[in-house]
């Protein structure tokens, strides 16, 4: 099987266009087969009050009512998606913006309602890995942005981190998958305020001694959970990441096996 | 070579969700290779003053400004075309979102700027007919908005007519495409007040008659334009009806041949 990169960058690179110019840059220079899946930013969170939608967060998490699942599906489908492409366009990569419901990509149901009604949020069912391994092999480079459908017209919005991790599951019975979740640090951090601590190697066993001493912590656990879940499920390597990660000479970064 | 058929719809459709649910119906029910192109329906002119952008208009033209594109971006690229996806796979259409951006379909380049200055509109240079091609041989259902691109990293603002027409002729190397163009009369008609009175054929002859008695005036200049424009440049035909020209005992629509 061939190799395949696929990389997740987060909504602080999304939002600085130096950082983006940057890292689209590098992403281009990265050598094989790969896609790209990117988060909304706060862009969308921006334009609900302009609108008069009032966000509706419960425990830090967004409750996506069909006013928000408008602006979200125009920021993160139409905005960000399309400018992405056309700026990876003009950097000489063929790329082919997706959402879930382009070519059934990304099948998701709406989260069932128990304590919380999340609204139109998507929990993958399935990803249709052959067809993408298509459109990859025509040429393209797909970059999908954070929605998905229920294939009966509704579209919901899925977390970035999700879909990279679901994605590459998809695509494990066609590439040797490697998954690069690039953010703002250098990689997962021994102690938060030392930047250079980054833990070069977590396995699940040095995983549950990090998270018995309070080191990962708050938003790296789910990002942690859906790296483990990703390897558990056929991919190679997770690799968790700056926005400088690709660059050969560079080996600060933390890798994720199982 | 294949049969295909390209069909637009216009903004009237798009905004009215019966109208466009009954024309969805009839359009995955079409046989063989299929494209749609839509426009973008009043949305966003209606987003603009929400946003404290004031729609700028020149001679019934829209001067897309960077804010502007931003907004047609985000309603052309994102909230219409997704959700036109997504109801495509509740009918059963393997459909595709693309932007002229996306896989490289459609390379514009912006409008020089002469007496007016109409901002990011682009005009048409290149479409890569054997791309889309092989999108379709894949099993899916290009479904294209009125956006393009410079290759440079820069949206545009593209009329659908025009990038229907283009689209139509950089395929007709690949296909026999049929055109057509669906909006809310039955046709083009001999006289405005009776929607009854559809001229059912017109060439290139009779086409000059009709400007010369003020038949064809205004808003359907252009759009015969590009019909012609597609018929000269190797498609085969090009159809002007209602949504439910589809319906195989529908013979009342225009055709036009050279």
């Amino acid at each position: 099987m061939e190799d395949l990169s696929i990389v997740k960058i987060g909504g602080n690179i999304i939002e600085d266009s130096d950082a983006l110019d940057q890292f689209l840059t590098l992403f281009a220079q990265l050598p094989g087969h790969k896609v790209l899946v990117h988060g909304g930013g706060k862009k969308a969170t921006q334009l609900l009050p302009q609108l008069g939608i009032e966000p509706k967060m419960v425990n830090g998490r967004r409750i996506t009512d069909a006013a928000t699942l408008e602006v979200v599906t125009m920021v993160y489908g139409g905005l960000v998606n399309k400018n992405v492409v056309a700026q990876l366009q003009a950097k000489g990569i063929n790329a082919i913006g997706l959402s879930g419901a382009d070519a059934n990509t990304i099948q998701a149901q709406k989260r069932s309602v128990t304590e919380i009604d999340y609204g139109f949020a998507g929990d993958v069912k399935g990803v249709d890995g052959e067809t993408i391994g298509k459109l990859i092999h025509i040429g393209l480079t797909p970059v999908f942005c954070a929605l998905t459908h229920n294939k009966k017209g509704q579209l919901l919005n899925t977390n970035a981190d999700t879909i990279t991790a679901e994605v590459a599951i998809g695509l494990s019975n066609h590439f040797n998958t490697t998954i690069y979740y690039c953010f703002e640090l250098d990689g997962v951090l021994e102690d938060i305020n030392r930047k250079d601590s980054v833990i070069k190697h977590i396995n699940t066993t040095t995983y549950d001694t990090l998270v018995a001493k309070g080191i990962i912590v708050d938003g790296m656990l789910p990002k942690m959970h859906n790296c483990f879940h990703a390897l558990k499920n056929g991919v190679k390597q997770v690799k968790i990441g700056n926005l400088g990660m690709f660059q050969t000479a560079n080996t600060n970064y933390t890798t994720l096996v199982l």
